[in-house]
């Protein structure tokens, strides 16, 4: 016997979601089917408003419930940085840090010339907008130390340097924890280049 | 800066789900939050229409969406023998073998004295009823190999057999393809005692 359709629904739908494969989204399919009502009526709700009431900040494109999000809004952060990351994700990543005081910018993407994403796909002409107001000191480039990443960290460098504004790139090295053995090649040759005095 | 309020309820509903932890739910919420609008009505309506369409067949307590599943209802199974699972999980399980013609019986639980499951619990008494009507000359008893599962499988054995019916249990060993050196001690002994002339 086939999955009956309600069931097939939830599947096909849960599948779509990243790192749920068609195992998982069945496990959770017919977890939700043995749910309370209530409890799925719940999750439903909170997923569907939720996504309704989530919106790009209108000046660093962060997720925000409001025109401007929180850590643009406030008067507790430093303006003269600007940290660019890829997506939001990355911005809940580094506020996890506790540690940056700074304001951001995401980038909703990565230049990628195979993929076809050039500097007009991705909020790069934001960015410039944001600093050609004049406030920034320094551009903090924290995009992933993968191709993608370091091109739009490269190309960035290149029409911000200009603007008489600092660049500088998070350093790339060894994670803390990782037995040097483990380390790919790139990670140890960049951990290698970014070596410091003691 | 802690999440925004809709993503903060995106995770809370996700990470209740089975195997999704907050890291996960955080991952998926994120990624939700940034899916278009329509997309995230569908999972919701998806998830919600179907808990709300899907119900308990009234004969073997599998999911259904009419009052008998499809199983029950049709006339292409044979109706002598009747396999007796944990949940409705284990039902689709045993359908993806394409091997096994018979019915079905959902216990939706096993006995565990430990958390206070008794007989009176899990559908035992709907099964009797059944065996009573007279068609069924064999119950399979498909539970788990661990304790509950044991339990719950001695227990129906116990009760069935003084009516006459066949009780057989499905047969416990190596799992096809595992090294023996990697089986723990309790399935190589099942493999044991299991074992048939060739």
């Amino acid at each position: 016997m086939d999955q009956i359709e309600p069931i097939a629904r939830m599947i096909s739908a849960l599948s779509h979601l990243p790192g749920i494969g068609q195992k998982s989204a069945q496990r959770l399919a017919y977890h939700i089917a043995s749910m309370p009502l209530e409890e799925v009526r719940d999750l439903a709700t909170n997923l569907w408003q939720g996504r309704k009431a989530v919106r790009y900040c209108s000046v660093c494109g962060n997720y925000s419930v409001e025109d401007e999000c929180q850590i643009c809004r406030t008067s507790m952060r430093h303006n003269g940085q600007i940290c660019v990351v890829r997506d939001p994700r990355d911005v809940m990543a580094m506020e996890r840090m506790h540690d940056y005081q700074g304001l951001y910018h995401v980038l909703h993407g990565t230049l990628s010339p195979m993929d076809g994403i050039g500097p007009g796909d991705i909020h790069i002409q934001e960015l410039m907008d944001r600093l050609q107001a004049g406030d920034t000191q320094e551009v903090i480039l924290a995009t992933s130390p993968d191709i993608e990443g370091e091109a739009t960290a490269n190309y960035l460098a290149r029409i911000i340097k200009p603007l008489g504004i600092r660049v500088t790139r998070i350093a790339h090295g060894l994670p803390v924890g990782l037995d040097l053995e483990y380390a790919d090649e790139v990670t140890l040759s960049r951990a290698m280049s970014g070596r410091r005095e003691m």
